[in-house]
């Protein structure tokens, strides 16, 4: 029936898993304790990284279909909300390291030279799976980001880029929503009034307020005017696509759309779980930037301008990467253009119907 | 169009709120530093009970009709996890607490009795509203625990025992769940046979396993013909109504009935957020449990085998409350009964296209 | 200088790192997603335990030293911290499992019988360093603990059994504390006067707190009384023996007069960083039990009243050994005896000077 | 002996507490289920600035001393760890804001308009306190920043301005500190040796690290020779102060010198406790940015970029306040300067006993 044999030593291959702790320090004959603990963070880091890409891999599989079954969206928002705990714990464990003085660091430091955190291949792949694209990538060094990765390590990185990523499978997802154009319902006429009127409420909140410097309310006021310009630009094709290639925008015109749409939408039984997909990428992508925010103050304060093992400043490149490598920044950039629930065009009850569930007798819920 | 008064600081009542903190060693001329840590702590807690009595009134309100609207699942959800979120930081700040010292607590501990925890109102509304009973409720001294009020808030208190609470909508709303025999499939019968093979092979387990002594190999045994009982009292009503009288379980028959069925066949649509809703609803008892365990950690490191300042054991009552006090028990004692989804059941097609959606080119959603 | 080949990856040894996860439903055929987090998440404790037992030995060494290098103080500080904060990540972790749930378990679970978390030989080895005594053990089922172990490890552990232990070391250098008896100062006789006012103190509240009944009041004067009668064993070396062989105590006559003074007079400079020893170890009791107790709630959940993949009720042992494997209970204890510093008996100018810094011009620092 | 009548619900003022909570959409009309979140979380976050500001301000009266008391050095250090504490909590409590989503809060932003967090009085009297010069507050608009607080208030902050800061009075503690210069051992000329050696390995390393490219290589040697240049000025008064005035450094060359001196050499009996001051400061500075970071994220998924109620964009102004705002920056800078406790130069047996301990029979510790 099963394997008597099984045991937990075996089954988790601990004799190996704690064969992996091995101190340079002690190596070489100068023994400095904290290196245990600087091995440990990081084979722990990696540990769940491969969970995370799990995770992720699996989330991708289901949006390569070319419909997704409604039974499994529960599981996609499951599993993304399972990578946002997880890394929830990756930010705390930046404590852990930080238990770790500059002085202990130090004690071995050197010998650890030139290896580097840069060289991660999983955090590398899990920033490609998302979406990230090489040329979006902060440079470290001149070289192309994959020199710091071993040889062979470096072609799994450019078979890797020549797949779908998370981004580029949600947006083909939202461009197939059904919900755009229904039954001839004109949302987006409807909408775009809404929007503007809004927005011109903005500019009269600044020319109203009283602690407002003239400087201050003309900064603001050109920034509202973007907006708007860039509101306008969301539904003329050509002009969203010139932004796009801009890079003011990264999903396609339709996609944003449709994000939109269930965000607005989300109390719609059809687009409630359409909603938490949105919103948990938004969590998956935040605390990505968080976690590089607490690395980069943590890597300041062990090393102050020096610079990393792998001798380029880490803080620099870790400061910059917090904002440069997020990879849904859109869906954040939309809530610029919502309206209040109560100012929302209304939906034709034909439209709602199709939204909604049609059981007989649909007590339940 | 809106008041320019508006500012923070009154619509925040800040004065008023800064207002709340008098430390009791002040005014009797003996001040001790920590007694503001001690304030603070303790109104923070009653800021977020404040919270917490809302999000929970507010799901209360929903579940109160007849019929929920679909469109307000995802709100049950959202506002539920919200509360779980909020006693993460109830729990995280034990910690806060525990950052003064016993011998500093001492300073100031005499000039509060006989004030004590137990008198929170809004705590002992919260267990009220969420279904704590009050036969279940752990005597304070002898008298009933409402003796701990103040005598308005005794009426008050009494007045809310008589309404409806959150385990008894919970209850009526799953009663009302339409799957339970759906076109006549006879899911319970199938089930039952499932359930009890699977039982035995857990019997089998406990003969198989090499480690277990003959004593434990009994002990463990008994437990499971009495769950193999208890399974088979879910299936006679009668039976089970007398497991209930003996409080064994607290949800109806119907309801128990309807609670397996969402959580075994949580992938089918209609059942994805019903599935979420009985999950934070185990978080949330959860966690309360957590939280009263860090509590009694807490008072057992501050006090030792001292009495609390409201003349009784904080350690011993906390620590009996841990459980005793818990609402949705029946939740977590239901898994026994689970199956591997691998051999649930199958629903026919049509009970399955009951529980999904039919809007035309379902492309996603 | 230094080894330019030295690299991130093989300095982790990654390759074996991740080869470490091996899904037995893979193997097997029927993959279980969640058996990958299952796997992750427990090799993850595996190697924060090893951070741990290296932390902990090396405060045991330092504690092993006939006298302790006052400059090693902050040191054994710092490192119990360290461990304190790395428990605080393993509570958490206990939430990524919960992400899990019972119905996914189930994919899996029966395929690691008879495996169980019972046979972490490192958990063990952490539980015998810290003082927990083999017949201080919860039974594992009828056999001795060693038993779930495979034969190899088993010899290991009756060896370590026959080390000194954290708490023994701990015990050691409290009885060196040359402040028991200083200047022929009677501290004792002082504070056992002290002591008993506060005690008679804490009857007059019972009897005077309103709320209680006559029978609440009568359990509180017992335990008080029986307070008392265990405060004057403190003073009687005999009477104390016998208590402690009874098990109310665990730390010699000395030890625990030594506890009590470094608590009661932690602001002499001398004795801070003592006093932040037994705080340290307090938290690291108090993490453990927490741990404990969020394990057993999540055993509960994910299985009701099913059986353990090791054949035995996980919840049932979790909750039990929360308490009973508490290792430092006697500081938990002592401060059943504390009484507010306004009261402590005031230390004499030559023995205050004994336990200060005599640098020139003693400034600051 | 103590007021019968005393009795939790009074002692907290929990009415007046529980009646700050004034919904403005509800006070017009359009309740908003929301704002009761919104207040109650910006309610607690004062809360904890009260008490923040209490700790805070006692540890600035202890330090007011001429002469601290080393008895109250642990004090110190308890208290600022107490901080940190809460601060964690502030952290994690931007999580609670984020269960509300952007189109939640557009029910009543517009009703809170021109109300902003930047009219708290205790976090702006916070900063200043802990030290942050008015000089070098980002602008809110153009005007001075106590122009978004009440008249009153204003003077307020005036008049606090003029009071000594946090960080003047540890400024002054440094710079008192004995052990400079002591009993004529030259520590000074020994280490800046030390220093400039490792300095130029650091050099070396880029020199030889493989994956740099030129431009890298050269960036990173600049950014060295600076550091060296800037090392140099540390034992140059007059090139010190040159530095200082040009915003590089802000601790006095008396202070930056003793936060070296005790950074190195914590582990002397006399600095254990300096050090670990040195440390609190740090981790507190470190959460305040850690805590503008998570708020300047939560801004900006709320808004995207529409203006704050304040009419500013919050997430500019936070971002940019993140590091702005910073107070003890110069000890994250001085680890640049740290070498491997291996290689610093070793005290003389004189020195090393003016910083320990004498007490007869050293026994314990």
């Amino acid at each position: 029936m099963f394997s008597n044999k099984m045991n937990y030593h075996d089954y988790l291959h601990i004799d190996q898993l704690l064969g992996c702790q091995e101190l340079e320090s002690e190596r070489i004959g100068r023994k400095a304790h904290d290196e245990m603990l600087f091995i440990v963070v990081h084979q722990v880091y990696e540990l769940w990284f491969k969970l995370i890409l799990t995770e992720v891999s699996s989330v991708l599989e289901i949006f390569a279909q070319d419909r997704i079954d409604e039974k499994q969206m529960d599981l996609i928002v499951a599993r993304l909300q399972r990578v946002v705990a997880i890394q929830k714990l990756l930010v705390d464990q930046v404590g852990i390291i930080e238990t770790m003085t500059p002085l202990d660091f130090l004690e071995f430091r050197d010998m650890l030279i030139p290896a580097s955190g840069f060289q991660s291949l999983q955090f590398r792949q899990l920033e490609t799976v998302l979406g990230l694209k090489r040329e979006n990538r902060l440079l470290y060094g001149q070289a192309a980001y994959e020199q710091s990765l071993k040889p062979d390590q470096r072609s799994e990185m450019v078979a890797l880029e020549g797949k779908a990523t998370l981004f580029e499978r949600v947006e083909k997802w939202l461009e197939r929503t059904p919900f755009l154009k229904m039954r001839g319902f004109d949302f987006w006429q409807a909408y775009k009034n809404t929007v503007e009127n809004a927005l011109k409420r903005d500019i009269e909140i600044i020319d109203q307020n009283p602690v407002l410097g003239a400087e201050d309310r003309a900064r603001n006021k050109t920034m509202l005017e973007g907006t708007m310009a860039s509101f306008r630009a969301l539904f003329d094709e050509k002009e969203y696509n010139q932004a796009r290639s801009a890079g003011e925008w990264r999903l396609s015109y339709q996609a944003v759309h449709a994000a939109l749409l269930v965000q607005l939408y989300r109390d719609q039984p059809a687009l409630q779980l359409p909603f938490r997909v949105i919103t948990a990428l938004q969590d998956m992508d935040e605390m990505f930037t968080t976690w590089r925010h607490r690395h980069a103050l943590m890597a300041k304060r062990m090393l102050g301008s020096k610079v990393g093992t792998g001798g380029s400043s880490g803080y620099q490149y870790l400061r910059d990467a917090t904002d440069r490598h997020k990879v849904f920044q859109d869906f954040f950039q939309l809530t610029t253009f919502f309206v209040p629930r109560s100012k929302l065009p209304k939906l034709p009850p034909e439209v709602e119907r199709e939204l909604g569930f049609h059981y007989s007798n649909s007590g339940n819920a």
